[in-house]
């Protein structure tokens, strides 16, 4: 047995639950707890180590997840909005940190995280890159610096076999430029141009979304005016970003006050 | 009286016959022949260095056509689908070479030019720059060569006073994606791209179009595999590109034979 | 006569100087109050719109810079370092502000300009654009933000006719990521970067420069870590930027207190 | 027992010889028939599963390469020049395909390897990936293609770990740009640009190079003229892209006659 916070990791067998395994593994600020599955995969019960085909590990994955959290400081989980919500209320009854990388998420859906960030820490975020992050706090700030007279568009770039375009991302940093700006996203997106779409409307923030390959995810917010161009870009070349970033929140949550915070907080940015 | 060919400008007062013009001027290949405008227009009548806000230059703006095109060897007519039809006519009647960079043409428009083609010699073309000819047949090669594990999206980016997408430019390119991989454009194009679209199509070719600033016309071609990507990419960054290609062209064309020919004659590529 | 304030423009005859007389020209805040050019030129004693070639405006080239100063209440200036020292001499004679954007400057040569600084505004910058400034703004705060795990890499390009590397505006970027990082850009520059040169040393800032045909000027700022990188990008397609800028801050120093001040203060970044 | 090709992959225990087993693992053409490292490293006598770090795959690293090669149809081989060498004349004797992605090796080292390919099919490649082989026949036609008014420029940037400036693929497209021209490149190459370099020399051809982060490898072929320039690109965004060229030569090999080929021929460019 070590002092350093043990971490579980939900989503055992998904490529992404995979990638946090390993990135627990490779830290020497942390240590792997637990794992968890859904009742009933193939998985449950099995060495992780061995699951995952390589040598044993030690750690048998489980699908009691309470159990497992109130073995551990804190809980990493990427996996599905309902999911989540269930999670969010073992781990403030474990008395966890509970860091939530899953994507998609309603209003409602987040708005049902409340109650467990009454009791203890939850970080949550769109994207747990610190590059990411520092990008949307750029965007804000330069919309604002700038006048109209510069055009503001958020180009894209993703593997072809993402469904939603654009990306939550580009959204995310479409909503700080409109902030920066001080007008609502809603009134100014222009998405999916095509055809005789008229001369561009002063003021729009525009959408761009490319597919192709195996690219991780790439972002650009261009600012052109005449004779001029500002462009801020971030490029994520390997997953493991988002693994190493959730890994931070979940140290960085050990201590703190129970409440929802995001990766700006943590970052500190 | 030189031997240089003589060049008419159509068009005169536009942005691009202004840039035509100075291009002839400025070449010490072609002497500038004559200038027209429509009837009615304000400049008819006036010295084209006056009208044009500087010196005199001894060319009065004509709305003759006919008579303007007999004085000279060539006719460069960047205006619009029916000016140009109407052009075509009187430039073969002059025995005139008549290069047309007039875009938004149709299918029965461009076949209206085929009487004028067995007269004399017409070079047409979407785009007369030598990069983007040269660009649309690296695309076709590299289309050719490469499986359809390479994903192919075009991505353009223009002025905001464009009022279509995507660009001409970038479905030519499309086009020669196309041919390159045995396909019709009409059954792969991807265009729009926005909400839930689910994975992307393999054998796809997407598009995308960036509007902002006074961007003049920049085209990649991306081919994103696993792992690598390749992209051509063509940037205009002065529109005296298309000036000056459009004057070669008038110059190659003397003493060609009659026939409806493209830049990438022009160019020899 | 007009309220609004008159300009002089020195060094008129230069592609930067003609530049800048459109610029004052087309603007409807400003008048064009006099331009200059040294002893024994050919402008001098011309109408400056003939000069240029085009229709006369009423206003001569002078060579008596001392009274052109006088009756106006800005000098625009982008000529050499001595000319320019002996301008903002005239300059505070006359009252007038003096914007400044010689390049090239050596220390001494700006240290020779604060007597004039004592008596007048002055408002000198490496580089006039907008986006220029706001990047190297924006370089700092993300220097600061990043620690030594990003490598920060200059990467500028500039035409064939440029004879230094990397440019000021590069230079100027470095100094800016190396303050954001509290070292000296003297210790950790790395430039011109060829051969056997070893593994990237930590904490370094590379150079590199890119030389081809007409390009205006573009400067990246790359942050490169393991699984991502960040780039701040500027791209100058037009030299009106940097006579826009110079005019912007010729209209700010208007009743300003004497001083030296830079495009930081104009652009209120 | 299977009627697949059987490979060995030499140099097992390194960063590109774990790459190259796992891609002969993942591969439904091919079989992993042998690895070998050299006499007294710890691995040698271990199951190479093992030895990586995950399950037993039976088979066990040996020193004995010969042995390991005749029972093998072709043998990968990124090691190092001598090594490369040695394992030429083994891979001779036992009738075995060769791929060499062996790099650094000079002139003579390479033509050290001329016995061998007299007995074998050797193919050996500075760079083994479909992108960059393709990229290097495009910048040959392009640079044949266009004139001295176009200046060309290779850009590459590569991971901090990169000990030599510019990449071996650099120079191979500065080449192919040469040959296209009609020059030889030690007569244009212009490296290492830093200080009062003067302007730009027609026709040459300039080399930069950018360090940072885990960048695997990108390469730009710029041509840039007055108002426009074309950009031929490839991006490397993972090692596995070379592994799988590489099985790509050795199955291509299978059958073919003796000599020395390059990736060109396996391609089919």
């Amino acid at each position: 047995m070590t002092d350093k916070p043990g971490i579980v990791i939900t989503g055992a067998s998904g490529r992404m639950g995979q990638m946090l395994i390993k990135t627990v593994l490779e830290s020497d600020k942390a240590e792997l707890a637990g794992v968890v599955e859904r009742e009933g995969h193939d998985w449950v019960g099995q060495d992780i180590g061995i699951a995952m085909g390589g040598a044993a590990l030690g750690v048998a994955v489980t699908d009691d997840a309470l159990a497992a959290f109130s073995e551990a400081q804190a809980v990493i989980d990427f996996t599905a909005p309902e999911a989540t919500i269930a999670f969010s209320k073992l781990a403030a009854q474990a008395g966890c940190v509970h860091v939530i990388g899953t994507t998609g998420m309603s209003d409602a859906q987040i708005a049902a995280l409340d109650p467990a960030a009454r009791d203890t820490v939850l970080v949550r975020a769109g994207n747990m890159s610190l590059g990411v992050n520092l990008l949307v706090q750029l965007t804000k700030k330069v919309a604002a610096a700038l006048d109209e007279e510069f055009d503001i568009e958020v180009i894209e770039a993703h593997h072809h076999h993402k469904v939603d375009a654009p990306s939550g991302t580009a959204l995310m940093l479409g909503e700080a430029a409109a902030e920066g700006r001080g007008v609502k996203l809603a009134d100014v997106a222009d998405r999916g141009r095509d055809g005789i779409t008229g001369a561009r409307k002063k003021g729009d923030i525009g959408f761009t979304a490319i597919r192709g390959g195996d690219i991780v995810g790439e972002h650009d917010v261009l600012f052109a005016a005449a004779g001029e161009r500002i462009v801020l870009r971030h490029m994520a070349t390997d997953r493991a970003i988002f693994a190493r970033g959730a890994l931070k929140a979940a140290l960085w949550g050990q201590g703190k006050a129970a409440g929802a915070y995001d990766m700006i907080d943590v970052l500190g940015l």
